[in-house]
């Protein structure tokens, strides 16, 4: 969903409900990144924090991993696919994914003119029967663009997220097919609490292979990432992430982010706070009159009907938030590791006060 | 220069000369950053930090300017490039040049396919006489890729600089024959306080369309910049930043940077520091007899002579730099910011010493 | 519509169904390539026979154009977006357009990552109303690739025919919103002739402002065209057929194929007569019990319902044509130059034998 | 060496020495063509032309191939390269062969970004001792294109030929390297005649991987190939074919062309004669005072130094040839299956004529 493109209203900080984008940084680290500056160290990764960053992730993951720090999750998103696809394949991915609708074709830039077919489900989530009969359409024709990867949103765009029984029958459909897995996890953290599962679990243990770890919406400055759990694609990443200019030199102020982030639990705690803000706020909204909430998957974006005139006054509030997506009338409303619980409560009851007066 | 598959030695802090990116930030951008986490702000760029960076590039150039920040020095090379190559274009540079020798195909990448020529030249720049030859080669032949942009490093891979005289032969002739012209400047600000003039001097003035703005090697963390004083060029290049998987949602991080590196004369300072340390450096290698120090153009990299004894004896002593490039036998020795009067007598009083000994 | 993976019965001449490039070329073509061979001729369209290819296009269809005879409608259509687009645009298409579903990526490749966004609409057709909404989907959002071409397929490939207030309402909302409009004519004279109008009238004068020209399904050997009647188009064009390994040495072969296609009333003799098979196809169908002929419009393309046993029994008299597409059960039976009223007639009576057998 | 922007003269047949593909086609080829217009044959190369064309290829290689009939040798090239190169790999060519300078980046277009690196060498070869460097330079860093490819031209544009120990000594350093070997095969033909060796002999046996195997130069009509040795790259040829807009509906008619040419020696016949043109008018030419012919290799171009007066006198008796190239003072003649002896004389006689009024 465009941050930009949907009406805007800026304000300052507890207000500010845009996006878990739309934050700082959790102190921790910040703080990272500030003592990193110290000492002389090798560039392009030869460094000791790059070193610590890839072992974490590989512990916090249980398993063996490529791992790259890239700028941005469109960067670690057009890499995985550019890495998995053939210039010949084509992605299969939800109609309503960032990657088919939401980057401005950098999965095509990356992989030089691959396909993306963009398939229907409810709530966000591939429908497996359809997903069933696209891994099968025109294969082994040579006028048809060849299924190679299924890419899935954990959490989705629309904030729901997928069981993991419900990504296992989408990996084994793909995989069964000679597919392989990616995972656009930008909201990765966000899901696993809201599950309440392991990182194996949710990953590599349930078919996937390639992930975009989303660092930044959680807490995060600069650095997002792409880990690799087969890694046989270690060259190709490689050289792919070099070839688009994400091959940083001071590589070690993305490394001590990744590494503080998954230190001390601090992935986990702001995940883990942004879903309790989100589900602060769902309760709020249900117990307002004449707001329809519409469907969470538990993490952390709330999606609710709120009449224009409601909208308005909560923009003379001084609140900052999208709506009219994905259709009129409705209001998008993320929560973050920075949201307090009274921010949250403001806003719910300037929504009632709102309400009340229309 | 590739960083890495020189012979690489490691070691701590006073005694790195492997560049100028494998040291830390400066105290006031590493500050700046933090400061930078407090708030809600849009993503994207549609935030004050962003505003204020783009403010006071147009003001230290003081020229108009579309300013994106990215996260390396080959993003900001093949953003450029790709803005101002059609894809049958042709883009001349010298064969040393950063752009055609060490990013991996990264200009190939961004420009889908553009062909780089490389041309030859003393000292690491250009020879005007080689570039009038080549912005006429092929002219008009559907059989050839046609020439549309000259790509200068400022300062050169070589450790020279350009003089604005120089500068201004090679844009002229560009012009001339309608192309356009890209500056590569990783150390741009090492290039200026050597001139001792303005960086409107040394860029538009001088006949520079697009800039590659280097941050990272002279006091930045994780960004560096591109910069069109051609503004027409600003919509093309936005969307490519997007597709490129450059634009950032807590873009606030990397203008952050930007603005703490502009203020206060943080950038000069910065550099006017690492040109000094290997001013003092060369003075220290000139007065050692059997060292022969090769040209340097006022910035901040010293190539010399040394014999394999030395450079292993340097190594025992825990000094890290690059030698066996460009030629067997010849060390690299890069000062920064972050470089110290006691670690350069400290480097010169082991090479002596290590020359003692042979 | 893929050749190849529908289920394939191969077979002789007069049996031939499957497609109308399944048969030869017209005795004119074949004759002018033989005239073709004598003398000597500069190469890359710098001879006789290309000049007067090029002047007879510009007849035929009333306007000063760009022609480029290219191998393919897969390359004419390739070209003409490319050309159009920039990478990071959009081409709003059918779903089940050749360029969406049949080209294997092909467009994606020449336009180096371009997007297709498939759009619906009955019996082949772009709906107005679908496109209204494509038109302005993500403008102006830097998070989304903007839409910048309309392709309309002209005959369908569902065989259908939009009438010219049917392509001027497509063009009319694509040129308001700044689109412009490729026109894919693989079948283009079986629509130019099923509607009785000029090419003019079906191009240019409807707002199309590229085409890709079809000659080989309509009796030519080895060529297609790009026709672009925005001259501005010339040197990208150009520089693109190049680079795309399109510029043919010996143009005079496929020059001489274009002009003799044009003269004489070939093109519309030949459609003429294919699309004159279809109907007394349609018609022998119709009056078989139990056939149920889909719709067609007018062009040479029949689509009917067929039992799996006559399906076979159609095949073991040695019949060859496409079933199974779109869907089981549907026969795909194409006419062309080449299919005589004898061969229709055999068809027709051995389905009715089949039918009165089942 | 580009057809078009060398000054051109233009005029009749048996006056033309501009190029091989200035010339028509043999009659068995056409004739050939003409007979593959009766019947229906199924597209895409489901038709026995193009089983008999593969047949062919096989048993004059002596060896299992992959083989596509592409339009031109520029896609021949592309398609090669393109499968064997990775995004990130370079191609290692000399620096005046067609497709580092004659194909308007074609091989980056079809590489999707590919580097190309120029070698030298004298007579148009590449020099084993440059590429033996070549192939080591870089190679392991992430900095770095990754030699993976040389590029052979045999003959070259220089009108020289390599003979089997050079093309062995390249392709040995090549392999040993980890390297793959493609060989730009435009004039193969009139190489293999002048070694005097067989087709096996002259590619897979000398550890070439891949061919562009050039027809139309040498009779041909509209027709080039790619022949893969390594039948491991079928799949993605066949993709990258299709993708490229190279996949023809109506293929027999390449195939028949490809089938005749290599039927009753039509391909040895004409390359014998263009060669043995070649040789009198180098006995002509060098049994004229005054007239400087530059070294040949045996094969049909032959390159002289001739005053302007003379350039100019004989365009004045209507003979067509470039001149300037590849230096000012340089005729470039080239013979053809359709030179005479009678137009070989007289040239020489207008070349005498005219040094003689000098």
């Amino acid at each position: 969903m465009p941050e930009s493109d949907a009406t805007l209203v800026r304000h300052p900080a507890d207000r500010m409900f845009a996006s878990d984008n739309a934050v700082g940084a959790s102190t921790e680290i910040v703080e990272a990144v500030a003592r990193a500056s110290a000492g002389g160290h090798l560039a392009y990764g030869e460094d000791a924090y790059t070193v610590e960053a890839r072992r974490k992730v590989t512990e916090v993951f249980g398993h063996e991993a490529i791992v790259h720090c890239v700028s941005t999750g469109s960067a670690a998103n057009g890499l995985a696919l550019a890495t998995l696809l053939d210039p010949w394949g084509s992605v299969l991915c939800h109609r309503g994914s960032h990657i088919f609708y939401d980057e401005c074709g950098a999965p095509e830039f990356f992989t030089s003119g691959g396909k993306l077919i963009p398939l229907d489900g409810p709530d966000g989530k591939i429908d497996p029967d359809e997903l069933g009969r696209a891994v099968r359409a025109g294969v082994g024709s040579i006028h048809s663009a060849q299924p190679q990867v299924v890419s899935i949103t954990q959490a989705t765009e629309s904030g729901s997220v997928y069981t993991v029984d419900e990504i296992r029958a989408l990996t084994t459909i793909a995989h069964d097919a000679g597919l392989r897995v990616h995972m656009d996890g930008a909201r990765f953290t966000n899901a696993l609490v809201a599950l309440d599962i392991t990182a194996a679990e949710m990953t590599w243990r349930a078919g996937v292979d390639i992930l975009s770890f989303g660092v930044t919406k959680n807490g995060g400055l600069t650095t997002d990432a792409v880990v690799a759990f087969d890694t046989t694609l270690g060259t190709e990443l490689a050289y792919r992430v070099k070839r688009a200019g994400q091959l940083t030199s001071k590589m070690r102020f993305q490394s001590a982010q990744l590494a503080a982030y998954l230190t001390d639990d601090v992935w986990m705690r702001n995940a883990r706070h942004a879903n309790a803000m989100a589900e602060r706020l769902v309760d709020g909204l249900r117990a307002t009159p004449h707001v329809h909430v519409r469907g969470t998957g538990g993490a952390n974006i709330v999606f609710c009907h709120l009449p224009d005139a409601t909208v308005e006054a909560l923009t003379d509030d001084g609140f900052v938030f999208h709506h009219g997506h994905p259709e009129p009338g409705v209001a998008r409303l993320v929560t973050s590791h920075a949201t307090t619980p009274d921010a949250v409560d403001a806003l719910v009851a300037a929504i009632r006060r709102a309400q009340d007066a229309a």
